[in-house]
């Protein structure tokens, strides 16, 4: 049996989860959480982080901190997770669905100026596959506008956007805010967990007494307030320290995660390049701002049809290859809310897109056993 | 050093956090989870029972539950945790804050009727201490007046309410919902966590929907329809499964936890007694409804000045000894909002109420010492 996804243990996680566990500071932004926020901001550049018991309160956070307000209007793709979404509609945000890029399952950055209106507030591109949507076509639009943007990066860690100068930023740095998740099925990961990424400074200050259930705790135990209280909406974003400490283990092997995850996806896709040319079978593309973080590997089919082959087939040699999203747009929950318009793209990768088993400790004949079935 | 609180451990937490980390099932909803819920249900007759990351997130799932909109009120004490109030205006509810009763700092029953108008929805009692309200009185309200009655029980594990028929039942179970925490300086802890009880089976299949980010994920799996997607709002309320296995080796010591916090209890009350009544000090009070739980031992003071002559003297000892809520009706976030009602009692309270160390590995040594600090 090779599963679609594996939890990969560095080793130290049970002892930094014991560490934190016999110390006895358990509740949430202990020495863990420090340190692994700490490890964000430094290696990657934002500005300031908050670890958030998923990426979902991430976004939640940051649907927050962006003060969406009933009948605010939010643009996003179609094709992404409903945590996406439900973050805004939750503070009452209408969303105008955006259609995914030909080439990639991404945002169509084109069809985003189209799409705002005066109620427009926040565009939350999505970097499907840890592929970076075109951040400066997206930033320039969201200042022309004024509008806020708010990277959904959850599967983006460890990946890069380069400008047209030349300057290279990681994923995540680039919007006014950004969330990560480290769920078990993420290139690092904590059972369920997230960050959000702050950085934009006039949102700073907020974002810590929204995560402290809107309290000003934080400035309270800096000595800047003599007392603290009520002073905001907020909710319980973070996470116990077991589970910082969790991801601290991860993060200390960050780099041996993604080489292996790298030489994985590589060897997929040179397997795979002949075969899936020859039938009109899309690989994952890399558009050239764009870096590979190997945190998926999926084909493009021609059809529902050939998807639906390629999975039995491989279902019947016990591996485990499955379909990702389905358009929200068309979703029982929001097709009524809709205005109607097509998004071919995004029906097409929710009928034609499958993902491959895609983890540390799959092998390289594991991989060539897959790759056999699909192309024989 | 005698600190207010310290995590208690039973010893197997990081044991089964091990087991949950090795067998690779680390986002949530797994054994452990289950475990835990089975727990709750069939030791409290709770109807349906979800593990939360936080009890504050349990009381977002109840917000949403009882399909709270923009200005509908809710009535709840202004002597709580911000959380209780902050998840029903999240949602845009009115808070419509009652005062706590004269012999304990519980809601004032007899208040309630009298703050129900049109735009009522539901009341919220919180059992402070973990000793609980008059909940026959609110539920004979809220039928009257066809309003949701939702617990929170944050402190309130293991605790219990008996009707004038004699019947008793444990506090969480009599509501139409119920919110717990297991942070950790609660009884029974997971670090950070908490838990949704649904006693009204209309919510039940709702709940499963809302903790699961809004999507049929769990219909699914039971096989119910035949693929999942977007059909509500939501959010994900599920903890990661390392937080649900720590969980579970303190319901293993339930027992043994609340018998020796019991002892604690109780040698307070007996050391304080005579010098409390001769002060005019107040030691907790508990009404023949309820159960003591033991979760906090606290004295209500005559004067702020008493209270902080009090909190000093035991510094000086090395004893941590700290007040609790200060009244939400006069937060800087909402006292503008509030109706300008004077509430007495829970301003009383917020300068009155003083709480002394309480936790499981607390000696009798200690509790002497602090005794013979506050008596001499």
């Amino acid at each position: 049996m090779i599963p679609f996804n594996k939890p990969y243990l560095t080793g130290k996680e049970a002892h930094y989860m014991y560490d934190a566990v016999y110390t006895g500071k358990l509740s949430g932004n202990g020495k863990f959480t420090k340190k692994c926020q700490h490890f964000f901001e430094s290696n990657y550049g934002f500005r300031k982080c908050l670890l958030t018991t998923s990426c979902t309160d991430a976004l939640e956070m940051a649907a927050i901190l962006a003060d969406i307000q009933p009948g605010d209007e939010v643009i996003m793709p179609s094709y992404t997770f409903v945590s996406t979404s439900n973050a805004f509609v939750l503070r009452g945000a209408h969303i105008r669905f955006a259609d995914s890029r030909k080439d990639h399952p991404g945002i169509d950055e084109d069809s985003i100026e189209s799409l705002i209106t005066q109620k427009t507030k926040a565009i939350v591109p999505v970097h499907y596959a840890g592929v970076g949507c075109d951040m400066e076509k997206i930033m320039s639009i969201a200042n022309k506008h004024n509008l806020l943007v708010i990277e959904d990066a959850a599967q983006a860690i460890d990946s890069y956007f380069t400008f047209s100068d030349g300057t290279k930023k990681a994923l995540g740095s680039i919007g006014h805010l950004a969330a990560f998740s480290f769920h078990e099925t993420k290139n690092i990961i904590s059972g369920e967990g997230g960050l959000l990424a702050i950085n934009d400074d006039r949102f700073s200050k907020r974002a810590e007494i929204i995560w402290e259930k809107g309290t000003n705790r934080s400035a309270f135990f800096r000595g800047e307030v003599d007392k603290y209280g009520w002073v905001d909406i907020g909710s319980s974003f973070l996470p116990s320290e077991t589970i910082a400490a969790f991801l601290w283990a991860q993060l200390e092997n960050l780099e041996n995660i993604q080489e292996k995850r790298i030489a994985i996806w590589d060897q997929y896709y040179s397997g795979l390049k002949e075969w899936a040319e020859n039938r009109n079978v899309r690989l994952p593309f890399v558009p050239h701002f764009a870096t590979n973080n190997a945190h998926m590997f999926y084909l493009v089919c021609e059809s529902v049809e050939q998807r639906t082959e390629i999975i039995e087939r491989l279902k019947s040699k016990s591996v485990s290859a499955v379909f990702h999203y389905l358009s929200l747009h068309k979703s029982p929950f929001y097709q009524s809310k809709h205005d109607g318009r097509e998004l071919s793209m995004s029906d097409f990768y929710s009928e034609c897109l499958v993902r491959l088993p895609m983890y540390y400790e799959l092998t390289e004949d594991n991989i060539d056993l897959i790759i056999g079935n699909i192309t024989r």
